[in-house]
Parts: structure tokens; sequence; C-alpha cells
């Protein structure tokens, strides 16, 4: 069979693009998920054109061969984790900006192209991509695609779902199927387009993209605000957004976080904060909206306010939020990093659940969280060598989603469900939702074999 | 069959939500499309529940009769018309503004609130739900997601679509499905609640909507530049466009309608005037933007550029563009109003060539275009009762169709699809688009009782 399955292969790939050494694809195998199986594959490829695609999936349906679509495999749910017996593709090497339309404020894109990439060939022309999940100088547009990924901007800009006007998706069968449109506004047929935005590569393989564009903002200025509680870093945020404001960034990270990032950074951040706000404007006038915002911190309870003044000095307090992951990372020798999202009036509520599960399973959890958006990414820190203390971090894994669904949320804002969180996914969606969604499954791939496994 | 059909609905509704008499069915059996069949129906619901809704669709489902979904009936499609048999379900009862939260910034509502009653509402929180179709003071939320709804702020604010975070649907076997959220952020699954926004009523029947909610914007202010030919006012948007500015409405109305508007309303248009550009910011600085966007015209030909100098004035200055259907409808008694949408920067192309179809077909036909999203209305003035020319107006509606598609648009880019395009659909889809969608339409609707003969 895999003799069989890599001479079809072959016979439509140049040699370049067809990977079998076992250790190659092992390398290739899995993301940055953690707790999550991972299968052995029967090879790589690294497809360039829209043709070798359709190819590979032909072959992959005749012999009924499982695919994995892959970007950089910077995912953190499993999404992109090699299946036993797969053939993992690769879209890496299709990475090519075909277009960028100032007029039309468009760019149309192959998957692979890296985030960081497109960013700064549409910045070229006084325009910006938004989307900037923390991986952007790796990760791919396709994989943010699949993923529905987010990011810091997302309080203001929104996610990459906002930007997808339309897609080439090759099919399970081969097909090329052509959505959505690069017009302002479309409502012809079905919106097949944000079916397949965060389908994690189920539904089909996404070989073009027509993105949307805005005219590039102005630099950001930000300020910092300590609070000895997350309440009052809960009441601040609900504060800010009711009172009409519109931050360009607004970010928190809790206590263990803080301490973390003083530890290894000696950052000066003083050890009784329980909760840091990061807040921005890329306002006409920042400072204005930074004072409004200041005095609204303070009324909440926080007990130091310091605004930067130019927008060098703000990326010094943003350097905080950035080595977050880092630091939590020097705690523990492994890491898990959830994904929950609340209705945002709830964040205090969701950090104080967070801290309970902490105790509860003798845990050291450090939360970011886009707090703005009310979506957190409490971080599990624990020794995978301790089978006990492992065991204790994936029970708290859990019982964060539970928690997050309880709060009226979702168990993933941004990082998608993979593996990871399958089963959460059936309790989240409830049986109708579940037999709808797969009853679409099985219109797009009868076969199973687009990445069987995972999300449903 | 009618009888035992009336006795099961009857069975599950209060005796007014119930509607048989032939007149009044008749009156509610179309919406406002022009060259559409409408069949005769069996009967009106206007259930005020979520349960009422289930029982209707279950008798239907159980006895395999049709039911077409209503809102106010203000569509342009032939999405809301009746057909052979059916049950027309009316949502209008259904109109509670279920709650309005200013920290999570969104609204939950039944599906028969109007959109300026629901306008208002938020608008007393201090924020603002922005899709504005010209029939917001009619039109109900649900028939607005149904469709897809579009409007002048859309060049700056975004569709409906943009702004429905969650839905509670009755699919067709009566049976309820909860899809999105009501969170800023969540990629848990297929996205569901956008393959219902623009189904027009053929996958299921909204009950309730999440919908996202902006802070009120600040008044705006506009200017108007008059162009001597069509060409000068694309070349002005293109240029207003690529400069990055982010006008809060940008309208055209071609000659035509400008002289239509003039013969009304005596405003004192000029008549040699080709094209009539109005653009609005609500910025910090509108008038500065407003400056700027002048130069521009005049750069672009604009013979005389008027901007206003306070809020008052600019509704002075829209009023012109809001009478434009008003004063069209003067010119024949029959009016058909058309909806493609093209890529912005083909929008002078556009305009063109509709002036090369009004005299290829001898007809009058009318442009008003959302200028910023390259959606434009023209819109087909004729003499029903002339055979002939009612004739050549639906061969230049199907022209006009052909025109948009080969400059790289859509055939609707806000009004939906209903009966009026269904054949347009299957072109602009390709055999494999249809193909996914009419499989969609099936794990939905197995029974096709849902809407029949609309969209696919």
């Amino acid at each position: 069979m895999h003799d069989t399955l890599i001479t079809a292969l072959a016979a439509g790939l140049p040699a370049e693009a067809l990977i079998t050494d076992p250790d190659v694809v092992a390398a290739h195998s899995r993301d940055m998920a953690g707790f999550t199986e991972v299968g052995t594959a029967a090879a790589v490829v690294r497809p360039r054109t829209v043709e070798q695609v359709q190819h590979v999936m032909r072959t992959a349906s005749g012999l009924r061969v499982p695919v994995v679509p892959q970007g950089a495999r910077t995912g953190l749910s499993g999404g992109a984790s090699a299946v036993d017996g797969c053939v993992l593709l690769s879209l890496e090497r299709m990475d090519r900006v075909l277009e960028i339309d100032p007029v039309d404020r468009v760019a149309v894109v192959e998957p692979g192209v890296v985030n960081a990439v497109l960013s700064k060939a549409v910045g070229e022309h006084g325009l910006c991509y938004p989307p900037d999940p923390s991986s952007w100088e790796q990760c791919t547009v396709g994989g943010n695609i699949a993923t529905g990924a987010g990011g810091l901007c997302c309080v203001k800009y929104g996610v990459t779902a906002e930007y997808v006007l339309g897609l080439d998706v090759v099919l399970a069968d081969g097909r090329l199927l052509t959505t959505g449109r690069r017009t302002a506004k479309g409502v012809a047929g079905y919106d097949l387009t944000r079916l397949f935005v965060g389908s994690e590569g189920t539904l089909g393989v996404v070989v073009k993209a027509v993105l949307a564009l805005r005219p590039a903002p102005r630099p950001q200025l930000a300020l910092v605000a300590e609070f000895p509680s997350t309440g009052g870093a809960g009441r601040a945020v609900s504060a800010i957004m009711a009172s009409g404001h519109v931050p360009s960034l607004l970010e928190l990270m809790d206590g263990t976080t803080v301490r973390a990032v003083n530890a290894m950074a000696k950052m000066g951040l003083p050890e009784t904060t329980e909760a840091l706000l990061l807040a921005a404007f890329d306002s006409e006038d920042p400072a204005a909206d930074l004072a409004a915002v200041g005095a609204l911190c303070e009324a909440a309870g926080a007990t130091d306010v310091v605004p930067a003044s130019d927008p060098e000095e703000s990326e010094m307090l943003l350097q905080a939020r950035r080595l977050s992951l880092t630091a939590l990372e020097r705690v523990k020798p492994s890491m898990l990093i959830d994904d929950v999202c609340v209705p945002r009036g709830r964040l205090a509520e969701l950090l104080d659940g967070v801290a309970a599960i902490a105790r509860r399973y003798d845990l050291v959890i450090g939360v970011c969280a886009h707090a703005g958006d009310g979506n957190a990414h409490p971080v599990v820190c624990f020794d995978g060598t301790d089978e006990a203390e492992a065991g204790r971090a994936r029970e708290s894994f859990d019982a964060i989603m539970e928690l997050g669904l309880s709060l009226g949320g979702t168990i993933t804002g941004e990082h998608g469900v993979g593996t990871l969180k399958r089963e959460w996914l059936a309790r989240e969606l409830g049986p109708t939702g579940l037999e709808v969604q797969r009853g679409i499954k099985a219109v797009l791939d009868p076969l199973g074999l687009l990445n069987p496994g995972k999300v449903l």
C-alpha cells in the first residue's frame, strides 16, 4: 500500500516535492500542541501549484489515504498533527503574494505566505492586514485561515475570518471550488468562504485567498495599569468598554505571569501586582484616550497607572506582555496553553475561577488574556516527567474549559479544536449542532479523508 | 389536504396567529420584487414564541407542506413570495429586543424587531447597530439576516453578516439549533452562523439573534461633488480609497437619477451633471477629511465641490440621494431595481456599461450606487403595460448582471437571489459551487420544504 501510494504521488509531483525519509517525515508530524496523540505519516508533500495539490487529493481519494494539510505547524490544538498512514500536505512552498490592490484594498495570496511577510508587503502600499497571532513571524496565512486565528489586534480590528473575502479550495476529490468574491459586498448563495475559515483542513485545502486590507493605522500609544486584584482589572475592562472606548489593544497579565516575567527579565514590576492591564490607542489623540482610560483604571482600583509618552516607550511597556509565554516556560519544564473566551463582562470571574483551579490541582497556572475580547490563555505549567502532576495538569485543562462554558463562553477563542478539544466541542455544540456539522463534513468529504479525527 | 393542514396548525397556535382568509393571505403573498411569479399560499401564521415556530415546522414537515419565512416583505428579489400551497410564516410578531449589554456590546433580539426600532433602542445606550438598508424603518432584523442586507453605512461599517454573532434557528424538522456565541471571538466548529446569514429562509427559521454593536459614531459631515462624466466620478472613488480615506458614506447618483430628482424636488442641481458623488466622514476632524477628498474630486475632474458646514447641512445634501428611488419611480409606471457589485476600481466601467445597455434597449436606467463598495443599483424604468418595453426591461436586467460578472463582480451585493436571480446564481457559482451548496441545503432541509424555489 505504501509503495502504491508513493508511486502514485510521484507520478504528478516533482521529486523535490515528495519526501519519504522517515526522519524528515517524523519532524513534520506534529504542531505545537501538548497532550495530543501523533500518528505515523507515510510521506510529506510540498506542492508549488494548485494542480499538484489536486493531484495529491485525487491520489489520496483514489487510494483512500488520509491527508493532513499543514502550514507552519505553529498551531496549539493538534490540528496539523499526523494521523497514521496519512500524507502530510504542506502548503509552505505555495508562498507567493499574487496581488495587492490599494483601490479594492485586497491582497490575493497563496496559503503558504507567512503572516509577517504579507504584513510587510501590504505595509509598503500604506495598507495593513490586521490579524496578528503571536506566531506571526512563522505562521502562514493558510494556517491562520484554517484555525480562524486572532491576535492582539482583534479588540479593535477583529479576527482572521473578517478579512477573508474569497477562497480557492481543492476539495477532497481534487476538484477546485471557488468561493466568495473580491468585491466589498456580495450575497450570492450560501457563505461557503466562512464555512472553510476555521475548519482546520477538514473540509478542503485552501490554495488561494482574497484578503481584505485596511489603511495602515497610526502608531499606537500604550499605558500599563497595576491592580491589586483581578476583580479590579476586570471591572476596569468593563468600564472601558461600556464607556465607548475603542482601544487598539487591551491585554491582561495575571499575578503569576507578572512574577514570572519579573523573575526572567527583572522588569521591576511590583510583586504585589495581581493583574497588569495594558491598553493602547491608535486614535487621533491617543494621549487623551489614555488619560480617560487611566482614570477609569484608577476608579476601578489601580494602584499605579503608567502612560507612555511615545510609541517607543509604548513598545517597552508591551514587552512585558510579549515575554509572558517565554517567562512562564521557565517556571516548569512543560506547558499547556489553553484558550477560552467568555463574554468580556465575565472576565474577572474567569480569572478568579482559574486561580481556584490552580489551587485545587496544586499547579502553577499563569493567565495572559486578550482582555478586551474576554479571551484568556491560561498557561498550565507542570513537570511532564511527573506522572501525577501531568495528570493534574490535564484535569485542570478540562476544568478550565468547563468553567469557560459555565460563564457563557466558548472552549476556543482563536486556537481551534484540533484533537485537543474534540470531546469538548461536542459538549459546546450539543447533539443537534454536532449532527448538522457532521452532515456538512459528509457533503464535502464523503470518504472522511481530510484531516480525520480533527474538530468533529 | 388544506383542511388537514389548517387543523394541524391550529392545534398548536392561538387563534389570532393563524389566518386563512384568502384576501389577507393574498396580501401577505409577495415581497417588493418585480418580474417574479407568486404562488397561492394556504395560510399565514404569525407565531409569538419559538415553540409555536417549532410546531409550524413540525406540522409542515409531517404533512410535506412548504414553508416561506417572512419578515416585513420589503425584499427586492422574491425571497419572501408565496409558493403554491405553502404556509407563510411571518416572524413580525416576534419583535422583542430581549437584551442590550453595553459591556459585551451585544443585543439579543427576536427576528421581527424592526431595524429602526433596534437602532433607537441601542442608541439610548450610546451604541449603534450599523446595518441600514433603505427600508430600515419597515424591514425586520430577521429579514436583514435572511438577505444579508447592506445599506449606506457599509463602506465604513460593513454589512449585516459582520454583526451576527450567534443565532437560534428552528430547523425544517422543528428542532432548535443554536449557533455561534455571544463572546467577541470563537472558533469552536464550523461557522454555521454565517451559513444562515443570507440563506433567505432556505436552511432554517431564525428565531433569535445575538448581534454585535458598536459605540455610536460622531455625527457625519458630507460633501457633494458634481462630475461631467461617470469616468471622472469613478476615478475620484478610486483616488479616495487608494489614499487611505475611510469615509462613513460614499454614494453616487448618475445623470439620469440627478435629472429625475431635479424634476421632482427642484433641487437646482445642474442638468449637465453626469455623476454626483456624495462623501461623508464621522471622524474626529471631518472638515479636514472633506477638504482632502474635495481636492481629490477636483483633481479627478469635478466641476463643483460643495462641503457642508454642519450635520444639518449634510443631511440636506444627502436628501438628494434619499429621494432617488422616489424620483425614478415617477419617470415610468414600473421600476425594476437591480443590485450588482463590482470591485470598486471598476465602478466607472460598470456605469458606462449600464448607460450603453440603456441605449441598446431604448430604456431609461438610472443608477444609484454605494460607490465606495462598488455596489450599484441600476433602476430600470419602464411601462409594464407595454409588453415590448417590459420585455426589453427584463432583457436589460440580464444584460446588467452579465456585465457585472464580466467585470469580476457578483449578481447581488445586498438584495439576495430569491427567485429573481436564481438562474444567474448557477452561473456565478459554477457547477462545483452549485453542487456543494445544494449538498448543504439537503443536509438542513432534506425534504426541500423551506422556501423551495428560492436561491438554489
